[in-house]
């Protein structure tokens, strides 16, 4: 591309957590520039927030679909390129389909749908349109995830015997106490606006995404018990999972809001026949490699012997530590690849993209909808619809 | 006691790893001596190895049986004070009773017994004999242990939420390649001797004391699924469970033999309202505790804000490090004290002692009943018999 | 300010590693666009690398002099509002008097100048320019060494007695081997460019400032041994030195770039009277409070119980890590304060503001030369020019 | 030897933690049993502490004369083998000197002697003993650091550059706000008892120990800056340097006493021109190899490619953490093949032996008097006498 990557947001306005961090993900390379949004269907709220980032008022608008209409209508290289929707679970695919039939490309927060069928209602749209669409699974962003990848494709790993997923929070624990107004927690817990979960649909389809990027391998059965601590609330805040993945792999996934002081304690251990790797989202610059009968070893990113695949994802030398932001701007960085040929052309590629897309969102979806039904039936083994 | 406690071995001849530990722990506080011994069926073996421990020729034995009678016949002071029993899990409960019914206190090896069933038979003598027996569910002899289980009744974790115990090693993963005859992994590998599981039997009741041992809390239920990866084995070297505890803590439970590059990575880590605690066993100094709203705090064994359970079992001040042999060794130094008072005849004393006993031992045994069953019945969920 | 600061850049062309750092620190909070640059004195590299930052063909110069003229004379809003040099240390002087003379605020690369008495000429034209000038110790930026700013300050560790600062890197070991032409190394080996020291110049000197920043504490001596371990080369390229304190305080400055297999260790230890501090830049997201007979405390970034003024530079909640570009983008946001209040008029603030500036860089040549100093006098005490 | 070989100590009666450590190192392994003692100058004292032991009244002594003096004149097999010396500093020659005359074995605590002039005296009287003389530089016993030390010896590392060695201990703190009478501070802060040096001589006596263990180099130089924190105390209390080692290597070597929370933080890395390692005390199954172009590796104790020192002195599988107490049993289990080889006529091996001895001794008390030395002329380079 000769020019900027021109990007749209849809929710994201002041205060938003997840907006911030996708703006900075998209800023932090320099390709691509925030040129028009609708922050919030509050007019009002929309048009602080677009003179916060500095938008032309023209292109701060109050609904999505005016959005959509408005900007479809724009020529190609003034108009935004794509859109990143950040709002909440039950508008993604109703957004990204208004931007999607517009013949905008889109990034999507994850989980991708309120339902699973909603989702593939979004897959046809998808399909249909010939646009991209990206998925932020974002810990998959990682170099030292891509180079667990890497090495498992490898056969370094020899065959995959065990998983053990785990994503314990704490900060819902404090809601025991003073269950506050407005807070991220609350939307999240109803189910009119988040679907049929809180916490597995929340992060722990973060850990199956990110067992399935390193492992290439599908989950087949799972036996879920989620549970609700905080009282009165409608959703699960806990989710404890054994899991049978294709191929003879067993395992362990689990997620948690309540685990008191856990902060984003994201860790994935995959253990093969020849050796096993161990990752920590709290120090990710480092994968712990271990074998039977050699000493373990501790790959650290952006040194000579990473492979390609963490090496085109890597910015600074060994020993300046890369983290979230980064690793949130490496999939921008691939779906900006997938973006600019669709622009000029020549989408997609026959090698492929390294970002999570609809097929993920899918597989997110049901598993979290395996989950919920299996903890149903008192963790009966249900299987993954695929 | 004016004297040291004078100490009988079963088991654990030459090259026999648990024996040699049961021996340093014995050892190393220098009020316990080792004087007789049947170190193996074989009488040659058995002669050879109790010359390697310097013991006098008439106090070698060649059957435990003889062993029992012959000690139990020397006056108080001469015979042995008490037995430590560290043969093949099938021949526990035997050897136990010959020398309870011999009048003789008993330290044994974990598990209890061959079968649930023959637990309970064990418990009977036990009771009947008014003798102290203990058993060495070892992991509960490290200070920072003694100090989570003084927080958790403290109050201080607040209500206790989520349990997760996991056991992995890696150890039988070698097997894979090169199945050595007489290795550790055959005899436990083998039914008639071992029990109904290897892996669960072995290690995964280590999990479960642990977490008995600091919480306070039976397990309720389990839902558990126990694979076998070795080909051609008939019992597990893999167990992964969901459980519940009694009024309402969730978790999970697992223990491993094939997770490759482990070694002996038994961790805990109890969430509760107020606080959580992590604990790892190859670091065993440390006790990592976590809060929702204030920095975590990382207490260590030896300085004064340790409570006076782990300053009992602390013999070296804080930065010099104790391990496992010193865990160990405070398991026999309460036994001992229970040992020492029923030598005296003041056996028991009303404030009880802190050793694992006959009730754990039948506690560990439910637990691998009920997780085999589970485990057949495709993990559905299981009652732990009380 | 209503609009995105505009920055300029000379140096930093396509490869150059800490010129793309500033880019990023730049772009990353959406505030600043990069708008001019001379990023080689070579005319075609300069063009080809604007090219790359989708710069304006016009704005694209090959000569710094040319850019500092013509962007001068371009009206307010339209003129690039500060430059950002990163090019070679002999440079830095000349670069910025040429920018800070054409009226235009500057960041620019540590250390400070060539020469300390070069230095101090750059010092007098900052005061007469009355415009910003803020220099690149990055380290500073990281929200945790705030806090430790912090601690310090408010009494939470009494009286500093000691202070270890250490930067070991081992990237020059391979020069050993393969001296590489145009590598980094070399230019930063040799004298004319790169000033009287490599190691400390480059690496220890961002040591010193960060003990400084943390402490407020100046050095008053240092006993240095300035060793150059790489056979031919005119420089140091490791140095070892104890270190005094203004007020008592004593300690250890490390720095190196032959100790193999460290990447970028940087590690910095204070001991006062009633607690110690201890931060790790490859974990920069915690800090370690150790005290003489409570539990050692691990503050993490983004908690609530972080002061003011880590909070200010914390981009992301707890657990989602940030690291080196985040601190980095944290002292192009602290410098940011200072230049809108210039073009707005009302520089400077009452209160100061948190970033590098020319007196860190006085203070930072002023110890490099003493440590020269030093080691020419095997080791002497030597005083450090206030 | 056929039978366990017969111990008597000088020193360390009840509560004294180093006489307690030397017991428990020698009863681990069953090898050795204490027999007689003087434990006090004070008769009563010495007899109440051989109580503690179970010794025979008539092998409790009050006066290490008589003891040398009684225990010569039983025969072999009932006398004592050797004796442990775990007095204060200042009779440590004293009473080596009486037993090595009478014909007994010595395993002393260092620092060898009050002064390296006194321990020249026992160097000569050593030799003409042609007893055994082991010195307690315990933490040479780690199994990790003996694979440090083959690992350097086998060339892996090329040649050594540097070495950092630290011993920062924070116990002393507390004593600045309560100076406690009879605490071990006390006699350790009496030059009179102590010798020139308390922090220097107690405790950076070990890392220079260490690192000259591990590496073989004996240091040329060294520049020192002794301080005493802690007011009115005569001796140091925290020591920095300096250090040249033969042939080149360079280095800083501290230890101090008054950083707070320090535990007993002792920690060696080696670097050389192919690869560097890493140990740290506190976490002692470990030692960290790191590379210029490959994976660091972490190798950890009881592993089968460990080599065939430190598989020598491990007792337990991997996983199972070992640490000070077995550590210091190594050194024990080391002098005792001396010991025993010394009774039964064949002393010494041609191959020699692994515990640190008189050499090691004089070596400490040197660098001790020219650390004392360089700290007195402000920190000049001073040669230690070889």
């Amino acid at each position: 591309m000769k020019r900027k990557l021109r990007m749209g947001m849809v929710g994201g306005g002041r205060g938003a957590f997840i907006g911030a961090v996708h703006r900075m993900a998209a800023n932090l390379d320099g390709r691509i520039e925030l040129v028009a949004g609708c922050f919030s269907s509050d007019a009002e709220k929309s048009r602080l927030s677009g003179e916060d980032f500095f938008l032309e008022p023209s292109r701060i608008y109050d609904s999505y679909e005016k959005m959509a209409e408005a900007e479809a209508a724009l020529p190609l290289g003034e108009r935004i390129d794509f859109v990143s929707i950040v709002v909440r679970n039950d508008l993604h695919v109703r957004v990204a389909k208004a931007f999607l039939e517009a013949g905008i490309n889109v990034i999507c927060e994850k989980p991708l749908s309120y339902s699973l069928e909603e989702g593939r209602e979004l897959a046809e749209v998808v399909k249909k349109s010939g646009k991209v669409f990206a998925l932020t699974h974002n810990y998959t962003g990682y170099p030292m995830v891509k180079e667990a990848r890497a090495m498992v494709k490898s056969g370094k790993l020899g065959r995959i015997l065990k998983i053990v997923a785990e994503y314990p929070q704490g900060y819902a624990i404090t809601a025991l106490k003073s269950e506050e107004e407005g807070s991220i927690s609350n939307w999240r817990m109803d189910p009119s606006v988040s679907g049929i979960s809180n916490c597995v649909g929340d992060i722990g389809s973060h850990a199956e995404n990110l067992a399935r990027y390193i492992t290439g391998l599908e989950l087949e059965e799972v036996a879920a018990e989620l549970t609700t601590f905080i009282p009165g609330r409608p959703l699960d805040d806990d989710g404890n999972m054994l899991v049978r993945y294709q191929g003879g792999a067993k395992g362990i996934l689990y997620s948690s809001q309540i685990s008191t002081g856990d902060e984003n304690n994201l860790n994935i251990r995959v253990y093969g026949t020849e050796a096993s790797i161990e990752w920590h989202q709290e120090h990710p610059n480092e994968l712990i490699v271990k074998f039977a009968e050699k000493p373990r070893e501790i790959w650290r990113r952006g040194n000579s012997y990473n492979g390609p695949e963490a090496v085109k994802h890597t910015r600074l030398p060994f020993g300046h530590p890369e983290a979230f932001i980064e690793a949130f701007a490496n999939l921008y960085m691939s779906a900006a690849e997938a973006i600019g040929d669709e622009v000029e052309g020549s989408y997609p590629r026959a090698e492929g993209y390294d970002f999570p897309d609809i097929k993920d969102g899918l597989a997110g979806m049901a598993f979290i909808e395996a989950a919920v039904e299996s903890s149903k039936n008192n963790a009966a083994w249900t299987k993954v619809a695929h």
